[in-house]
């Protein structure tokens, strides 16, 4: 479908101008200076020829029609010239001209109605507010970013032209070659879904790396994303982490999820790699670009110096990766290579007066030993340093099938060794822990990959029951549920509730104390009142007849004092439970990303150590245990010192049933099972507590 | 006292070479080149000139006596040569040669009778082991690198002779000046902590920073860190952090404390700057060369573009730095000057056409408000942007009070700014990440020179009983101290503990308890058990005479079963404590460091969330409370969500007692008070628990 946009064989550029430093002259001059081989039309009814080509007055003048349309007039004459555009048939347009959304109300309101008029004619449009794209292939430079990339096998998409500039430039001095690169500005039509699935497409592109503010349509993207990521990288930098907004929220997950969870999740689900600054973008980017997936996580370090071998191996042991053991065989047949005092562990140490051949050894060895998955070849510029010559013998070595790295510390000496080294295909860092984290990023996406495929569990439940509840609920827009309506939606989906009534009176409580046994907890039931306990409205572990009574009329009494105004429908008499491990678990549903769930261990775990874990529904169950897994007081789940562990599985099938709940029920906007009781392993758990907010009607996220 | 060495009029090469490559060869040759102006002396039997120089057959040939000897001969002639020298009243001594410490028992044994022989002449030692040093005021480049740094203000101290060429290397390639470089190899003699005190009061040294492998003495480089710190920036890499063996301990505190920790602990003491990796070492090197210190951490972030200067804004909050806000009659007034479009909050976006103009109206206003500490300007290569212009003109109009850091990103394009900036003396990254985390360490360097002084209190205690107790117990090699013993050492330094007694029978358990109380706690005492509960050995919360006496014969039958080989000392009876919060404070003796103090939450918070603190011996009362707030789970103990808070005096002032305890006491290996039992603020927290460990006799560490 993007066909015309990257591999268009003309081109018009409305606002063409012969003046240097316009927009609409420096895309066609950059299209020129690319070796752009298609036609190429500027359009200005002012002028008869730019840059030595004839100019059209208007693009309804062209004799074909025009496969690229390129808009650089004011705002104000764009939505005539996509009409134009549109009538000449167009087959996608670009428009970078700026003040559009990012100026405001009236810019938005031009901006969606240029949107429609494309989408309602099938053109895809790029932008507005950007800076082009570039497309190495057919050597077309459609931007106003002068510097024309070297072909390769990256490509890039960005939100912010100023960062597509800023990698352009950082490629050309780290001789990276990029295939594409797409600016996409405010994104009204095309946004990073749609270029992530033509990037996904594309041959010339190995890996894809981007660039974004925000994201126009969290399922699109979760889709898209997870599609691109299973046929090559994607790794993406997203800024605006620590200043998104805040929102609302009413339970513990809503509270502690926030956009940049939401995010994390998203980016998690659909296999995306995350690089957290604008280094790490590119130098993720070069070693996918460069070197295969590695097979595991076992890394092998070369070194011709103790110190920095050894930061590489503190480096690779704190990202979760391995310090790989060599084979006995392996290390025996390298000693025979190595001057006695080179060190054949890990890392292998060649000496400070390494030449390339004991590079070749090492490396030689540590590319057939089983026991290695990725290798990692440091040098430092010592007096018999031969950088250059390393470089090459390394290169002239590495056989392709192993993920090998390289960093080569320091600055002018080792620089021509950098360049071969990156025109060979290995990419270098100029420190060991740059070169690990790139590695790592690496591994944790060759996982992801071979990922099982993900299965979704389908449970019997009771939805109509859920469906009435919460229908009756939205029309009286009575939208907090509180404890004992949350209880009855989730024994629908299958949880185990204590068993409770409602009791009117004083008579009703201690008959339905008597039929269920005692002890038994009472709860106050309010639409009004939240927080129960703090108003005196819970009594746990009642255990006779008169405490019943005593406990019904107290409550009240406090309550009718404490909350005059709050309409009390009656007070919950239920089974006090056994005792048990308290676990939260709940789902917050992001305005992108929909239903988030959360699971944490209760109390001081959620409250001060945020020892929580987030994950995008629907669920499967190994992403359940995931969760769990994650946090870092699993240990306490699993049993330490003695005490037995809990019931794991009991806990991700309540978070499969929540997740299953709140993806059949969108006008859930929260949940919280708080405390949720899991005993031993074999025991089923018990929700102890529970509350849901439901949003306005009408609303569907 | 290392004038010779570093400014030495005269200097001889042991083992002075015509063939180049050759160690003896390469020094001559580089100090030649270097424009060394003083004599330089080769001296080899077997040669008649070096490098155009006449050559001694021996030292002792020497005319007058010589500043500084390098020996770069074979290790076996060492000893000889450093005599020889020696006798030719030699100023200083560098020995170059390996074949030391590092390859063994033999070569340490030489190595120590070397430096013995240098320390009993009082003549300084450099290496052996060791690439030489450099001083660029005196134009000496003494070392076998090749590379003469250009004059600077930055020294660096290097436990690896690679890493010492790599940062030249590096230097060259970032146009960094270099005051003096010392490669200090195996340290025999000269240790980091010497050399840390020279350059400390050396004029033409600004900043120090260093690469270590570990520390010589502990004691010694706390008091030499700390004398350097607080006259100038010390930055310093340590690696090795993760392999760091680890030591049998049978405390918590032992468990948690690692070697890692220690330097942790020892580096804050002293006011060290750690670099977490190679790059962070020279980036914050640059960043204290060439800016001044800020007042405080309020940071504004001035860029051309959107999208970095929130990933700078991001980097800001999450550093824990503050994104300043402009006063605001600085931002109307800047209002004036800037487009309409430009965006003056923080960032100050100047938009992507700025020329240098608008950036040097924002950095003029930045620098102007008193509301701003630090600034970090952001420039990305776009169509308009002028790279070398706008670092003129950032270089002009800066002031130079507050510090500016500036990130130009991209690569070639930016690359003319980046050498502007640098000669104008303000240090570019190349990520606004980068450019914060420089600052970061900056802020709290300046927060660290502005410490109050450390007063450490001296409480009165009774250390002649503690004295005793331990001395017995060393000299009958009872080197385990349990509950009952410990407790009274604690006494004796102050601490409350409950009531309580031994009781050798059930009568006298019986009447202790009638003497002190109900309910009481009882304990098994025996030299033998440590985990006392496990083997039934604890009974809580007795509440009578009858249960006493139960719970008495019960214990010791359960015990004669569980451990019938232990020897019990009877049974402690105590008064059973009132509620309160569990913390631990302990102490586990570093091998380096000594003491090193420790504070957690009781439980789960130090076994599962290891979320404790270290702080090494002595410490202050203003120390002790840092520890609690560094603690994640300090939310818990100041109070939270209607829960009052603990007594955080009464913590820290145990620490303090525990700090005074330990240092009068080397004999003390480890100790934990767990739990430590802590009420309301006024009341005084209680030692429910706690163990302590001797040293051996003979030990002292």
């Amino acid at each position: 479908m993007l066909q015309p946009l990257f591999y268009p064989e003309s081109i018009a550029v409305l606002g063409a101008s012969r003046t240097p430093g316009k927009v609409g002259h420096d895309i066609i001059a950059n299209l020129l200076a690319s070796g752009y081989g298609g036609r190429i039309i500027p359009v200005n009814p002012a002028a008869s020829e730019v840059l030595g080509l004839p100019c059209l007055r208007e693009i309804k003048q062209a004799e074909q029609k025009t496969d690229l349309c390129i808009i650089a007039l004011p705002s104000a004459l764009v939505l005539e010239a996509v009409r134009a555009c549109l009538d000449a048939q167009a087959g996608a347009i670009t428009v970078i001209s700026s003040g559009f959304k990012e100026t405001g109300v009236e810019g938005a309101e031009l901006e969606h109605r240029i949107a429609e008029l494309c989408q309602s004619h099938k053109v895809p449009l790029l932008g507005p507010n950007c800076l082009g794209l570039i497309n190495t292939e057919n050597r077309m430079n459609a931007s106003f970013a002068s510097r024309m990339p070297q072909p390769g096998c990256i490509s890039v998409i960005s939100q912010s032209g100023a960062i597509c500039t800023a990698l352009l430039d950082l490629a050309a001095a780290r001789h990276t070659g990029i295939a594409k690169m797409v600016s996409i500005g405010n994104k009204a039509d095309l946004n990073e879904g749609d270029l992530l699935i033509a990037l996904a497409g594309d041959a010339q592109t190995k890996v894809i790396i981007a660039y974004l503010e925000d994201i126009t349509c969290g399922d699109e993207f979760v889709k898209a994303a997870t599609e691109a990521s299973s046929k090559k990288p994607v790794i993406i930098l997203k800024s605006g982490t620590t200043v998104a907004g805040q929102k609302a929220a009413s339970s513990h997950t809503g509270v502690l999820a926030g956009a940049e969870i939401a995010y994390g999740a998203a980016f998690m689900r659909s296999g995306v790699i995350r690089a957290d600054n604008f280094e790490a973008l590119a130098d993720y980017g070069a070693l996918f670009a460069m070197q295969p997936l590695p097979k595991g996580k076992r890394v092998l370090i070369i070194t011709n110096a103790g110190g920095p071998g050894t930061m590489a191996a503190d480096a690779v042991e704190k990202s979760g990766m391995t310090v790989a053991t060599l084979d006995r065989n392996t290390a025996s047949a390298l000693r025979q290579k190595l001057p006695l005092a080179a060190s054949i562990g890990n890392p292998i140490d060649v000496l400070g007066d390494a030449e390339p051949d004991r590079y070749v050894a090492a490396l030689e060895a540590a590319q057939e030993d089983e026991a290695v998955d990725a290798v990692i070849v440091i040098l430092t510029p010592q007096a018999m340093t031969k950088p250059a010559e390393t470089a090459r013998a390394i290169a002239g070595c590495h056989k392709g099938d192993k993920p090998v790295v390289v960093a080569f510390m320091g600055g002018a000496d080792v620089m021509p060794g950098r360049e071969e080294l990156v025109a060979a295909g290995l990419p270098d860092y100029p420190s060991p822990e740059r070169a690990v984290a790139a590695l790592k990023a690496m591994v944790e996406y060759a996982a992801w990959r071979k990922r099982p495929p993900r299965m979704v569990a389908r449970f019997p439940v009771n939805r109509r029951r859920v469906e009435r509840i919460i229908t009756r609920r939205q029309r009286t827009n009575r939208l907090q549920i509180g404890e004992v309506k949350a209880k009855s939606i989730l024994q629908a989906y299958g949880f185990q509730i204590p068993q409770g009534y409602l009791a009117s009176n004083v008579g009703e409580a201690m008959e339905i104390a008597e039929r269920i046994g005692y002890p038994v907890a009472m709860k106050i039931v309010s639409p009004d009142i939240i927080h129960k306990s703090d108003l005196g409205g819970v009594r746990l572990n009642v255990t006779s007849s008169e405490a019943v009574a005593d406990a019904y009329d107290l409550m009240m009494l406090r309550i009718s004092q404490r909350a005059p105004e709050a309409w009390i429908e009656g007070i919950y008499v239920e089974k006090m439970l056994s005792r048990g491990l308290e676990v939260i678990i709940g789902m917050s549903r992001d305005p992108q990303f929909g239903p988030m769930l959360m699971f944490g261990l209760g109390g001081i775990f959620v409250e001060v150590m945020k020892d929580v874990t987030f994950y995008l529904a629907p669920i499967t169950n190994e992403e359940a245990i995931q969760m769990l897994m994650s946090t870092r007081s699993y240990e306490i789940l699993k049993g330490k010192r003695g005490h037995k562990g809990v019931d794991l599985a009991g806990i991700a099938n309540g978070l499969q049933r929540i997740s299953q709940l709140t993806t059949d029920f969108p006008q859930i906007a929260e949940l919280d099972i708080n405390p949720f009781i899991v005993g031993e392993s074999g025991t089923e758990p018990v929700v102890a507590d529970a509350r849901m907010t439901l949003q306005a009607p009408g609303v569907t996220r």
